[in-house]
């Protein structure tokens, strides 16, 4: 799907469909029969509800997971926000592409196709110090080409970036849409040392200023502030949405870029878990506002969907539990 | 090996092997020249260094993991401490031999092998509010158990149990090794109502008083309160440390059961990490009494390994980036 207007994206956000109740029920259900106590299982046996109301499938299936990892360049480097200079996005993109990244390891654990989407690297977004970071026809296509990424035919995606400086627009896009002091959300990214932290800090306060006109459209805000592979996240969460398909997310770019979603509808991200906080500032925070517990803590802050694909196995067995545990009767086991 | 003695035991425990530094440093050395922010894999960074700490070799392997559920039966049922009866101990033995529970499917994701060790269910421990849990006989053959199931050839253990009843001794173990109220440790287990939680704290209480003079002696405390297959944990992990074999801890029950490690050297669950904390009262407590600080916090209390087992795919995710991602001058990334 092409969206061509703000109005149209605005729609598809809020006409969203619902979970299936009753395959979630089923879930529950069954699982208050099976060899354990109950509930003993903890988040794994939400986490098979969970596939089940948004596979619509009281057995769902995990037989093609994909993770998706998009990738932009952003003009706000410009203000010294990042520790790596812009060029290391298609770099990693290419590391990527060999095999050499974390997150391709984590792929191949996890038992997950991946899919690297890079949006027009060698054309960065505006420096949103200065200008918008995209204009609604270049927000747009980045939103769609995430929406078209996301075949119909998958079981689980796992969503993810590259993108060196997109810590920034993703403390300001949490800033505008969920206020509060703008360090409370701004961290040291890939490592920048205090004085590109102070700079962080003015280079959003100053982004929130010039584009304070847009802030109560969420998807403004992430036009104006964001970045083209956060667009493209927020799209493909949507299509997950549309096409029945769980989502993961990954860490705090990720969450920031689907954060629109939230704020557009009350269960706008029903439809996806908070595969990890990650230790950037301002993650679990944004967590927080967005309702989404982590299933991870474990202090990672790369990106790349690396959090996201490190879930798929917990989900994986989640689901193994459901489906392949003997009840109480079938193993002639006594209940209490 | 087979303990004969109490003294000999307390000396394996004392005189333990110590991790190797220079494998440990050449993990970490290496770690920071991949593509990735230093450090910014966080825990997962962590445990590829511990792995080659405990197994004593710079580019650690994970090629055959093997899951130990050890099973017992307690007097102390007798008390009225369990939602289960007693005989489920041996049904889920069972049912662990036909494939049936929770651990069978998680082992299965885990790719690792499952060997289930009943330890004479059909002569359950004297109950300990009327005599020693076990005699130096019993608990050392227990101990000695465990001690032989882990052969040298393994690459990570994962250790768990089975027995209705044993978040009894569990939490008796804990009280008398820390101290502090006895209802701070003494939990709802597989799911007993507010009036048999009142019998597990008393009979907690009439254990601790009957056997106070063995208190001060952490050995003593595991024969006289604990339980065969928290004898045999005991056991598989001091194994493990001799046997060059990282392990991972199970919940509240296998935390308990390693205690008596912990307080007999400073240093004697360093080649453990705490896969999870459980849902079950006590455990978080217990964990920072042993400064193990846990990987996973998904609210599960089934016990089995089910808690070690889901970390083990975290520990291999954490060695594939290790062993496999590019490092930046072979990707050509450029630095900070």
């Amino acid at each position: 799907m092409t969206f061509h207007s703000l109005d149209e994206l605005r729609a598809a956000c809020r006409e969203l469909p619902a979970g299936d109740d009753a395959a979630a029920a089923a879930v529950a259900s069954r699982q208050d029969t099976l060899t354990k106590p109950q509930g003993s299982l903890g988040r794994l046996e939400e986490i098979a509800a969970w596939l089940a109301r948004w596979q619509r499938c009281a057995m769902p299936k995990l037989d093609r997971v994909k993770v998706f990892v998009f990738a932009g360049n952003h003009g706000v480097t410009a203000q010294g926000v990042s520790a790596f200079p812009s060029e290391v996005t298609v770099q990693m993109v290419a590391n990527f592409s060999s095999g050499g990244a974390a997150i391709n390891q984590l792929a191949r654990i996890a038992g997950a196709d991946l899919a690297v989407i890079p949006l027009d690297l060698d054309h960065p977004t505006g420096d949103f110090t200065q200008a918008p970071a995209m204009d609604t026809q270049a927000f747009l296509a980045a939103v769609s080409a995430g929406y078209e990424a996301v075949s119909g035919d998958l079981d689980l995606i796992c969503l993810g970036e590259m993108g060196i400086g997109n810590t920034t627009p993703a403390a300001a896009i949490s800033a505008a849409l969920f206020g509060g002091d703008v360090r409370q959300w701004t961290g040291r990214g890939t490592g920048v040392d205090d004085a590109g932290l102070n700079r962080k800090v003015a280079a959003i306060e100053a982004g929130l200023k010039r584009h304070a006109t847009a802030l109560a459209d969420p998807l403004a805000v992430a036009a104006a502030l964001g970045g083209r592979e956060l667009a493209a996240i927020l799209g493909a969460t949507l299509a997950a949405r549309h096409r029945n398909i769980p989502v993961l997310l990954d860490g705090f770019v990720c969450s920031a870029a689907v954060a629109p979603l939230g704020r557009l509808h009350p269960t706008g991200l029903s439809h996806a878990i908070a595969a990890h906080v990650s230790a950037e500032a301002g993650h679990r925070h944004l967590l927080e506002a967005l309702s989404l517990p982590p299933l991870l803590d474990l202090g990672m802050r790369l990106g790349e969907a690396s959090g996201a694909c490190l879930a798929v196995n917990l989900v994986r067995s989640a689901l193994e539990c459901h489906q392949r545990m003997a009840s109480f009767a079938e193993a002639g086991v006594s209940e209490k």
